[in-house]
């Protein structure tokens, strides 16, 4: 049988009906059974994919992209899981277009779904509008099907908002479940989510609340740590609580990242800013201050600096179980010596992880992929075996 | 039998074989046939997609735009036309290349037509320039097929000139014809194509200028209201003048937009820049003279403000047939109260119609496919015909 | 017999086997089976598309392009090509993406190509530089496959780098052999790749080197002429003695436009700048020394200034062979009184060739779709007796 018959054998235990016609807000939206639906499919299509089948479902259609911040890995993830599928990327270059002020998010919304049959969004840089973007553009076009404006309601992937990544969190959990041989052998591994030194500043808080808010479901002892002040979205906090209490694991905060690699089997080393700074920005930019931005600023980078002994250092490494942790990183990170003078990681750790950094990263276009085809197609089921069964070859000759 | 079959068989009537390898330029350089068998591909296509049947006729193939103004809309709908047959979409940005001062446009058109099916180009910025920039376009594009450098004469589709904007205007037509219930109940009624007041300076002509040269081709009553100065091209307003006689109803100017709402069935306020207010802008910028432009725009900007009355407000809906007439702008408008202090028309009156609003914008992606369509197939009607019939699932599973 | 059938005979008379999944850097690279093995298949896949076939041999699949120079004709280009056999392409804006100071080459090459089928990069601004991005990046990609990041192994395409632009010259050289009825009838014959004056500072050295690196593989006799000073990389002087010495013409060079032009059979009069000072740019460039850029640049403008008379007048073409040599350029040119005051060519020379110019250019696409077809498809020469016998058309009806 192949791998992929197999993976379509557990994906026929799950329940995972909700998911048909339906968007991918946050993890925790989803069930247990529609998460591993997730990584069952995306297992599948890769599967096909190295085996040289080809994957196209779809003949003709759109995938709609709207970077509100700059990307390389979500854009080209993106772009690979729409080709995959066969659908065609379109991005809004909100530069190119005539959105000016004024232009409600409503009428954007229904302007460039006409033929959508994906909406994928990155809205991460302001605290409370990323994830509310995010839900007035898809009550809009679901607005818009229903008045039959548009022929269907196209599928929301989000990619990235200022609450959740949901996308990056489930490669890096697939990629864990890989890294260990199973998702049955994570129960009682201790995961470090730790904030890093950067000399950057304002970077999102949604890797670390999407790692805690979806790591926390796989009885994993989860162990968010960072300086005080930096505490992430208190919602997200009480998320991981409730899902380390179901899934038998844990889940706990510490303000030391000694404490937090000690023994550690996975560790995630990564800046962010403060919650409450990045309320104060969002306030600040909505009161159009500049120079209230800028002071923002200057105190950040200030207070940042009090914690450069906050890094994956060799020494750090050494603590966690057998000095042998697993490095994760959602990339691009910032390397002592190498891109920064003083940064979240030294050189020689994230060298010795690259092959594992990087595949870790390879697994987001399938998990976009798989949230499209779990959102767009009727039977996955049946559609992985008969993809299985009979597809031709991607390439023809 | 299906819709399409029905739309097929009224093509089949009609006399549209000089579409075959043409280019759409303006909807007063087509027969009356030839516009409606726009109108009846374009109703096919949308049937068929909302079948969810593949309306893909080409294999391979290039949609090449070129926008030398902003736009959301268009671009969004070109992009799903492009998709809808089956064609690649790849965009020309002059920003991004080597369009060095002095390239000739005959050169540019033939380096970026090379395995091009479709050409679309928005150029309305500069009265003057926009059409003749399209038609330098396309004769070297015809002489380069001609002469053996290009394996086919790709079709023009003119997504906006200075002159008109067919795309606009035949969707909006479109969305009247399905609103009324057909072409026939089209007969006497009244439209007001209006002026309105904007806080924004130099908004094409093209809109206007489309509108009554395309609306008078249809029995109905074309009332063009604008302040005194506000004309658009005298050549168009001929165009708009014979159409009327031609097709039993009639074209008339008025200096009151209150004329012009009076029992109107439709209403079109939208604001635009006097003609010759834009011919002078062109020479100041053929001559460079960035201080004549600055002088002008301020000289412009003052005079539409003696203008802020010309607003579509409850009080001047109010005056239209029995209240309801429907209110059409091609988007996005200058909202009072929402994307301004004083604008084109109240948020209230556009809340009112966001969905036909909508609706009048979704049918553009079909009316561009079904320009493409009768520009490339020989023979529309079987084809249609034989979609219809043996088309598979857009979407596999 | 077809003209493709015929060709796919040529075809499998050479050995080429050499090229399925690698990589075209620089054309010396490969071998005259080789060289020949590109042309037969770019002319077959010309000769299906002139017939109207489909030549979509994948199913799906990616195309990145990476230009860190501005392009119009080869971005096209290569967008043809990837369209014409079924790929997609997707550009890395590397102003739209992360890429921040400090990210490895390697990192952001694996990220860009979780599903890439073709790589291909234009980076010829910097002496040095362009050609070891290029390799660094196929090491890293090389290296992700190998490590089981990267499902397989990308082809690079070189869209020009630093010391090749091997689809520009292939092109150009497709275009002599139709031109002179055949590769058996260049024997013998005299090209003129000559510098001429551009009012433009710094072009890319990389087509004089691309010409005279494979021009000379022909049996022709080669001059390159330029002013003292304007040396090339005298590695790829090396190899152009070496290719004449192995095929029987030769290749000199000479500082007089005139003696270049004497009785030549092709000129190729075109700027580019001294290798040594663009050397020089190079450092001062990573020296981040804007003041001595700027000194150079002033240098060598007021250097080129002294040598207007290498321009391609119409006296000049007078000492060709019968006055009727073929002219030859990349695109686009500085016209004399077209595009500029003093340039590379006569107006009236420039638009006596300018069909030759533009088919010259019309080869490029279907020679990078060649490449691509070379280093994807197993065994070529059946892929093309398929295509040519039983491809379906690509416009449907």
């Amino acid at each position: 049988m192949s791998k992929t018959a197999e993976l379509a054998g557990k994906l026929a235990a799950l329940n995972f009906a909700d998911m048909y016609n339906n968007d991918f807000y946050w993890t925790w939206d989803k069930t247990d059974d529609e998460i591993s639906a997730v990584f069952q499919v995306a297992d599948a299509l890769r599967d096909l994919r190295e085996r040289g089948k080809s994957t196209r479902i779809f003949d003709s259609g759109l995938g709609i992209s709207i970077f509100r911040d700059n990307s390389t890995r979500t854009r080209f993830s993106f772009a690979s899981a729409c080709n995959l599928l066969g659908l065609e990327v379109q991005d809004l270059d909100e530069k190119k277009s005539q959105i000016a002020h004024g232009e409600t998010v409503r009428e954007t919304a229904n302007m460039v779904s006409f033929m959508a049959d994906v909406i994928g969004i990155r809205d991460d840089m302001f605290i409370g509008e990323g994830h509310k973007y995010q839900k007035t553009f898809m009550d809009a076009v679901t607005k818009g099907n229903a008045d039959g404006i548009l022929e269907q309601k196209p599928t929301l992937v989000n990619l990235q908002c200022d609450v959740d990544h949901p996308t990056q969190c489930m490669a890096d959990m697939d990629s864990i479940i890989h890294h260990f041989g199973g998702v049955e052998n994570l129960r009682g591994k201790k995961v470090a989510m730790t904030w890093a030194y950067s000399p950057s500043y304002g970077k999102p808080l949604s890797v670390p609340q999407g790692v805690i808010g979806l790591f926390t479901r796989f009885g994993m002892d989860v162990v968010l740590a960072h300086p005080e002040g930096y505490d992430v979205m208190s919602d997200v906090e009480e998320v991981a609580k409730k899902n380390a209490a179901a899934s038998g694991g844990s889940f706990r905060k510490v303000n030391s990242m000694e404490e937090a690699f000690e023994d550690a089997d996975i560790v995630y080393p990564k800046s962010w800013a403060p919650y409450v700074a990045m309320e104060q920005r969002t306030k600040l930019y909505q009161a159009g201050d500049q120079a209230g931005i800028d002071a923002l600023e200057q105190e950040l980078l200030a207070n940042n600096a009090k914690f450069k002994n906050w890094s994956c250092t060799e020494e750090m490494m050494a603590r966690t179980k057998g000095g042998k942790a697993l490095y994760m990183h959602c990339l691009p990170a910032d390397i002592t010596g190498l891109s920064c003078k003083e940064g979240e990681v030294d050189n020689s750790v994230f060298d010795r992880y690259i092959d594992d950094l990087y595949k870790e990263a390879s697994f987001k276009p399938y998990i976009i992929a798989a949230m499209i085809f779990l959102a767009k197609v009727k039977d996955p089921v049946a559609a992985l075996r008969e993809l299985d069964a009979q597809a031709g070859p991607r390439v023809r000759f």
